[in-house]
């Protein structure tokens, strides 16, 4: 678990970028950029207590979308072993749950495999 | 929690019915038979310790399809209240991915809301 103050405007990812971390936002606001947004606003914002890059823990794909601070942000990063280690500490029905839920969501966002 | 042992051919759901708690397959094997099956071949079979009827500590629709014992089972309910209490004391980062992957879930199967 790593903790970061990151400035405004400073990128956490991009997208194309390799994944395998998934953040909570302690303080500040964060936005989401998808790649098809050319404009200054966000397609998103995460607020404070708020989990983003989720997928980053859940599959191996690369980051789908940039993500900068709107302003001065604390962010907390888990790795994906981190992640798998608080999983398995969990009750075995959130454990099951999860899995099932990023199955779900992987095959529905890559029809094709 | 509860712990049932059920006999084969015996129902567990049916589609339609309210849902409200989720299963983990102790022993045994589950058939999902889903509402436009109208063979005795179920579309899913459930596996021991596999988890199955996610969806009813996650949403508030009711049962998608039957689910039916294979062969004799013992299966272990929770319900909705006792989940969130697991997912409670479970790391924030397992709640919040928990959070998001079910919202996201909930509005592919419902893009009309």
């Amino acid at each position: 678990m790593q903790k970061q103050t990151l400035k405004q405007h400073q990128t956490i990812f991009k997208a194309g970028d390799t994944a395998g971390t998934v953040f909570l936002l302690a303080r500040g606001s964060v936005g989401i950029f998808l790649p098809t947004n050319e404009t200054k606003d966000p397609n998103f914002v995460i607020r404070e207590n708020e989990i983003f890059g989720e997928m980053g823990v859940i599959d191996d794909e690369l980051r789908m979308a940039d993500a900068r601070c709107l302003e001065e942000c604390d962010v907390i990063s888990v790795t994906k072993d981190e992640f798998n280690t608080y999983l398995n500490e969990s009750n075995i029905f959130v454990r099951g749950v999860v899995g099932i839920l990023s199955d779900r969501l992987r095959k529905i966002q890559k029809p094709s495999k």
